[in-house]
């Protein structure tokens, strides 16, 4: 298996890169499980899912601590049958494909509700991809029915869900729609967008 | 047929909100075709593949030409079995599904050929996904081939292709991996990021 995600920050500031600077030292506490490269567009995050959202979330905390306007953006993916399999991906936190849907839509919550809080907001927007299977729209309204007892819904949109909340609870929700949904084998990728700070919400 | 994508730009500068007003007017030439509705996080704009490529392009340019480094990030759709039919949406853009790969290849190629020059560079990177079908990795590696072709091809990263060139050849290009590939019928997306002005290419 592979799994990673290419993410950007986006601060909307003279000081953009020391913005981005400060904010990827919060990757430092995860980087043992990680593999990271950096190139002008992106910066590339390998591991497994379990390590990879919590690395997220605290990179976007630590930037929007800084009080900038500043976006997140990630093209997360797993099970790309392009992608060889790598040891750092191993994971144990994919559903079961025998588990009927409901079950694993009270795994994901309970992962939610166990999830501490961040102490920073986050507006995030993302899309679900579950490729290479017929039933594939089952899974994507499987996961949207989750999503809206999250506790972290706040509205959809066309093309995408939006997510509110503390930073902890959503990135958790982000975490849970990940793997419960779309086979362990399968190819699932989200297109994510995680705004703070906007000046269009004061 | 429903298509249309979820847009925003980040200009990396205080003034942001200044470059991200003054780069919306260009899309004023496309507006009578296109169905438009804003909110924090995004800009929705639904329409035909034909107008949406050319008005991203154009939205693109006018922001890179303010200087600032400036990314303009996509989510692009057509076909999702979750959206209604519209009549704006209706669009000769999307390819014969009897035509095998290696005619639409050529077709996307001459198509690229006779598209104008902008004076703007991009460098783009993106994913296109293609849902519900078994054969989603060959329209993908079907794609991939046509890109390496078309004069734009910069490299393949995880997850993602890289483009470069002119902005117009640049858009052509997106455009169409977006119609080309999948079937017209099928749910095909694309997780697009634009970026301009980079202090890391200097």
């Amino acid at each position: 298996m592979f799994a990673g995600a290419q993410v950007s920050l986006y601060p909307m500031t003279d000081g953009f890169v020391d913005v981005i600077l400060s904010s990827l030292k919060a990757l430092d506490a995860w980087r043992d499980r990680l593999r990271i490269e950096t190139d002008d567009i992106s910066t590339l995050i390998v591991g497994p899912p379990e390590v990879l959202f919590p690395a997220l979330r605290d990179l976007y905390a630590q930037a929007a601590a800084t009080g900038a306007h500043v976006v997140l953006r990630a093209t997360l993916s797993r099970g790309c049958p392009g992608e060889p399999n790598d040891p750092i991906c191993q994971t144990g936190a994919l559903a079961n494909p025998k588990e009927p849907l409901a079950s694993r839509q009270q795994a994901a919550l309970r992962a939610i509700q166990a999830c501490p809080s961040k102490g920073q907001a986050a507006d995030a927007q993302f899309s679900l991809y579950v490729m290479g299977a017929g039933d594939h729209m089952d899974e994507i309204m499987g996961c949207i029915d989750f999503l809206k007892r999250s506790g972290t819904f706040d509205r959809s949109k066309n093309f995408c869900t939006r997510l509110t909340g503390d930073a902890g609870p959503v990135f958790a929700t982000l975490q849970q729609a990940f793997c419960q949904f779309g086979p362990p084998t399968g190819h699932v990728t989200v297109d994510l967008t995680v705004s703070a700070n906007s000046p269009s919400k004061r």
